[in-house]
C-alpha cells in the first residue's frame, strides 16, 4: 500500500477512498451535530478529532497497513475511528464483543491487530486473553469515567487527541487498499474473516445513499432526518449507515451500550427518525414499560439480521413507525436488498405489511440472482426457490487467510450467501431458509422454516425444528421434532393431518408432508440461541433408522 | 482496450460498467414505461432494443475502441445508443447539432468517428460535409416517416434492429475504458473535445441519485416521477439524466425536437415531474399560449446552463413549478452543485429565492473550491470571489488530442472552471462572472455580471456590456459599453452616480465604481446570441486612449 500525495498537476484520478466522503458535508454543514451522552459536538469537531485520531495514532506507531482494532459500544469515537483508521492507510478491526474471549483473543490475533481501542467496561476481556496476545503492542483506553489509566495503556483517548498533533492532510493512495475487516461466526466453525477496501466503503455508501434517498415516501432517508443506530457498530460496519449519515451530512446519534429505556429517551430527546435493528431489538422496545411514554410515530427503521416477523411489523405500524425489511450479511458489506415500497406496490394497502417483510429489493448496481444447482437462474414467480447468489461493488473478495473457504464463498463467479429464496414479480426477494438447512427430497427444495412455521400453529406445540433425514429413495425427508406444551397429548396424525391441509390449500408442497415425528423435550440451540440444526441432525439423523417407505 | 469475459469462477471484481446500471431496473421495474411520439415500450424491450443495435453494429463492423456518432433529437433511440454502444466497448460521440455545417465536420473528423446514426432531417447537413470526411464509412438512417433509404447509408434503424442477431451477453472490460465524447465550444478557436469514461459514468449517475434523492422536500427525485429532459441528449449526456432515469426504473419520456406546443402537451399527456433545462427555454414554455391551458404545478425543474434569473424563479414558483439551480459544464460531466434547500434553507421562506437561484451545494464527493490566482481558498462568506476549482470522479482527463489545453484545464491537479463565483456560509455556490471576463483592478476582483445588473437598473439603458481595459496604474479599469433607449437622454454622470451610490449601499466595491462611459449604437455577440465579450475587447480596449488617471 504506497502512500502517495495528490500530483501538484495534471488531472486528478479521484480514487474512491472514505476521506472523499468528507468533502461534501464539511462544504455544506459543518454545524450538524454528533451526539453521544453529554456529548455533543459538530461535523468541524468530527474532522478535528479525525485528525487528532490519526496524529496520536502515528505518535504510537501506526503505519500503513497496520490493523487497528476498536473495542467499544457505539460512540463518537467509534465514528472517529470508522474514518481516522483507514484514512491513514491502516486496517480497522471491528472486535465483535459477543464473542466469548477464546474467540476474541482467536480473531485478535488472526487478524494481526497491533493496537487495541478498548472501552474500559472490557478490560476485564482483554486482561484475560492478554498472554494470546503478543502481537498487540499497544492499548488505547476509551473512557466515559475519567478514572486512572491502567498498566500497560499507552494513553487515555480524550487526553491523547489534546496531545496529538493533528494530521491535517491524509494522503492519497490505491483505492483497493484494505479499509476494515472483521469476523462472522456460524454455529460450527472458527470465526471467519472478511474484509473491505475504500472503494468498496465508498461505492456501497453512495449505493445505500441513492436507494434510501430515492424511495418515494416509504422507508426513505433525507437529509433532515436524525439517524441512530441500534445495530452495533462492530456488527459489519452497523450496516454501512454511519458512512452514509456522514456523508447526507446529517445529524447522529450514538447510543453507547443498547439498554432499553436508554435508546426511547434519545429517540424523545434527541428526536431520532431513522434506525435499524434486528426483530428481537425492536420487540424489546416495543414491549418496554418506557415505551408508551415514547412517540414513535415517524420513526423509520430497516430490519435485518433476521426476518422481520409479521406480528411485529403489524406492531410497529400500529404505533406509527415506518417498519420494512433489508437484507445482507457479513460477507455483503452488507446492504443488498431494501423492502421500500414504490408504485404500485405503495398504491396497494393490502400488500403493505407482506412487502414490507419481504428481504426487498436490490440496491443500485447489486446484480442478485436465486439459482439452482447447477446456477441456472430459477422463475422469478415469488414460488420457486434456489439459492441467493450475487455480485456487487462492495463484496468480501474472500476470507482472510482462507483460501478454501473464499472459493467455496465464490464458486461460480457469484458469492454464495448461502441462504434460499424466491422473488415475486415485482422484484422482491424473500429469504425462506439457509441452504444448509433446506431439505432436497425428490428433486424439490423444502424449506424447513415454512415447514415450522406450519407446525407452529398447533395448539399444542410449544417449539418445532424440522431437519432433513437421509431418505435412500427420496434424497432427504423431513423429520418434525416437537416439544409439546406441558400437559397437551399431541398426536404424529395430527401434526401430519395439519400439514396435509395446509399443502391442499396451496401454501407447501406435498412433499413437505412427513411421515414421522418426533416428539423431543429440548431442541438444542446455539450460544445466541438460534436453532443448532447440526446438532439436531446429528442427534436425529440415525442411519439405522428404516427408511424408502415414503411416498409423498 | 481488451474484452475479456467475466470470470468462472473466484470473486468478481466488479469493474464500473455501463451495463451494470441496469441490473436493478431490470429486475424490479421490467414494465416501466419509455415514451417517444406514439412509441410505447418497457424497459425490458429497451434491454432487447440495446442487444439488438449492438448487434446491428457488430454487423456492420464496429470493433471495441471505434467511435459512433449519434445525430438526432431526444428519442428513445438516442437513449439505447447511450447504452449499447459503450457496452460494446465502443464510443459514444454526441453530434451538436447546432454546430455550422463546418464545425461538425470537423467535430466529427477529430473524434475519429467511424460509423454515424442519423436523423433524417439531417442529410443536408451530412451530405454537405461529406466530402471531407472519408473515415466515416458506415451511415445508419434514423427516421420516423419511413421514406426510403437513401444512397449511402448501410441501414435504417427499425429494419436494422429487426434483423440483427442481438448480443446477449456483453463483455466486462476495464472500467476506465472510454465511454463517450462531445465537443465544446467557446467564444474562439475551435470545438474541444472532452470525453468520460465508463466508471466515471457510473460514478456521475450514483452521485446525481444520491443527491437529488435525498433532499428532505425541495428539488428531488423519487422513484415514482416521470422524466423528461428539455436539456438535449446531444449536450453532456443530458446532464446525466437519462443514465439516472434508467438506474432508478422510472418512466421517461422523450420528446424529440423542443417544440413548446409538443413539449407542454407532453408535460400534460404523460404526466411529466421531472426535467432541466435552460432559462430561455422555461421562459418560452412559460409564455407559450399552450401554457395557460397545461397544469405545471407540482413540475421540478432544474436549471442550468446559465444563472437563474430571479425573476424567471418568481414566474416558475407562481406556476406551481417547484425550480431551483444547478451548476456545471460540458467538462465535469456535468453535475457538480444543485441548489437543493433543506434544514434551515427550507424552513426559511426569505432565503427560497435567493438560493434557488445559486448555482448549489457540492454533489456528494465533489471537492469544490474558489481560489485566488495561487490557488489559496478565499472566505466562504458569500462575498470574496475566487475561480471555480474542482476534483470529482467523473471530470474530463483533458482535451482530446490537446495537450496544452489540458495542462491548462488542469493546472495545480484541479480542474479550472474559469468560472468566478462566492460560496457562502451554508456553502452555497453563486456563480459571478467567467474568469475571462472578470475584470482584474487594483488587486480585486469586479464582477462585470454584477455591474451590468446595476447599470442595467437605469431607465434609460435599453443594453450594456461592462469590460475590462488595461491601465498602467491598475492593471485593468471597467469600461461599460452601453446602448440607450431611443429617444432617451442618458449621461456618463448619471450611470456613475448609480453605481457610486450602489457601491455606497455595500453592493458593489468602490473599484467597481467607473471614470468612464462609453455610449454605442450595439454590442457584438456570439451566433448563439451571448455578449461577445472578446470582440468588444477588441474593439474597445484601445491602448492609445489614455489611462491611469483613475482613482477608485
Amino acid at each position: 500500500m504506497p502512500a502517495t500525495t495528490p500530483p501538484e498537476s495534471g488531472p486528478y484520478a479521484y480514487p474512491l477512498l472514505i476521506k472523499q466522503l468528507l468533502h461534501t458535508p464539511l462544504a455544506t454543514r459543518p454545524g450538524q451535530e454528533i451526539v453521544y451522552g453529554d456529548v455533543r459536538h459538530d461535523y468541524r469537531t468530527l474532522q478535528a478529532r479525525i485528525g487528532q485520531l490519526a496524529g496520536l495514532l502515528q505518535s504510537l506507531g501506526v503505519k500503513p497497513g497496520d490493523t487497528v482494532a476498536v473495542m467499544d459500544w457505539d460512540s463518537h469515537r467509534y465514528l472517529e475511528s470508522y474514518f481516522a483508521v483507514p484514512m491513514m492507510g491502516a486496517v480497522l478491526m471491528m472486535v465483535n464483543i459477543r464473542l466469548a474471549p477464546e474467540q476474541i483473543a482467536y480473531t485478535l490475533k488472526h487478524s494481526g491487530a497491533s493496537v487495541i481501542l478498548a472501552n474500559r467496561e472490557f478490560l476485564p476481556v482483554l486482561d484475560g486473553i492478554a498472554g494470546q496476545l503478543p502481537a498487540l503492542r499497544t492499548r488505547i483506553l476509551l473512557d466515559d469515567e475519567g478514572g486512572a489509566l491502567p498498566d500497560g495503556f499507552a494513553a487515555e483517548y480524550e487526553a491523547g487527541l489534546r496531545q496529538a498533533t493533528p494530521v491535517t492532510r491524509f494522503p492519497d493512495f490505491d483505492e483497493n487498499t484494505r479499509a476494515t475487516t472483521f469476523y462472522t461466526t456460524g454455529t460450527t466453525g472458527l470465526p471467519k474473516g472478511v474484509y473491505f477496501s475504500h472503494r468498496q466503503l465508498v461505492l456501497h455508501s453512495l449505493a445505500a445513499m441513492a436507494t434510501l434517498g430515492s424511495a418515494h415516501q416509504q422507508g426513505r432517508l433525507h437529509r433532515d432526518d436524525v439517524y441512530m443506530p441500534i445495530t452495533p457498530m462492530f456488527h459489519v460496519h452497523a450496516w454501512g449507515l454511519p458512512y452514509v449519515a456522514t456523508l447526507m451530512g446529517i445529524k447522529q446519534v450514538y447510543p453507547g451500550r443498547y439498554l432499553p429505556g436508554r435508546l426511547l429517551a434519545l429517540i424523545g430527546r434527541e428526536k431520532v427518525t431513522f434506525s435499524h435493528c434486528v426483530p428481537t431489538i425492536l420487540h424489546m422496545l416495543l414491549n418496554d414499560p418506557a415505551s408508551a411514554q415514547t412517540d414513535l410515530r415517524g420513526w423509520k427503521v430497516i430490519i435485518g439480521g433476521a426476518a422481520l416477523p409479521r406480528v411485529l411489523a403489524q406492531q410497529a405500524l400500529a404505533r406509527g413507525i415506518d417498519i420494512f425489511g433489508g437484507y445482507g450479511m457479513s460477507e455483503t458489506c452488507p446492504v443488498l436488498t431494501v423492502a421500500q415500497l414504490d408504485g404500485d406496490a405503495l398504491a396497494d394497502g393490502e400488500a403493505d405489511v407482506a412487502l414490507r417483510t419481504k428481504a426487498g429489493i436490490p440496491i443500485p448496481l447489486v446484480d442478485l440472482r436465486i439459482v439452482d444447482e447447477d446456477m441456472h437462474e430459477v422463475a422469478h414467480d415469488g414460488q420457486a426457490t434456489g439459492e441467493v447468489v450475487v455480485r456487487a461493488p462492495w463484496l468480501t473478495q474472500g476470507y482472510l487467510h482462507d483460501p478454501a473457504a473464499s472459493a467455496t464463498l465464490w464458486a461460480g463467479g457469484y458469492l454464495h450467501t448461502g441462504d434460499i429464496g424466491n422473488i415475486d414479480a415485482g422484484g422482491y426477494l424473500r429469504v425462506t431458509d439457509r441452504i444448509k438447512d433446506v431439505i432436497k427430497t425428490g428433486g424439490e427444495w423444502i424449506s424447513s422454516l415454512a415447514l415450522e412455521d406450519i407446525i407452529a400453529m398447533h395448539p399444542g406445540v410449544a417449539e418445532v425444528a424440522v431437519i432433513g433425514v437421509a431418505d435412500p429413495k427420496w434424497g432427504e425427508r423431513p423429520l418434525p421434532l416437537v416439544v409439546t406444551h406441558a400437559g397437551r397429548d399431541v398426536t404424529e396424525q395430527e401434526i401430519i393431518a395439519l400439514v396435509t391441509a395446509r399443502s391442499q390449500a396451496g401454501d407447501i408442497s406435498r412433499y413437505a408432508i412427513p411421515e414421522r415425528v418426533r416428539f423431543v423435550d429440548t431442541i438444542a440451540r446455539t450460544s445466541v440461541g438460534k436453532i443448532n440444526k447440526r446438532r439436531l441432525r446429528d442427534q436425529h439423523d440415525a442411519p439405522a433408522e428404516p427408511g424408502g417407505a415414503a411416498s409423498p
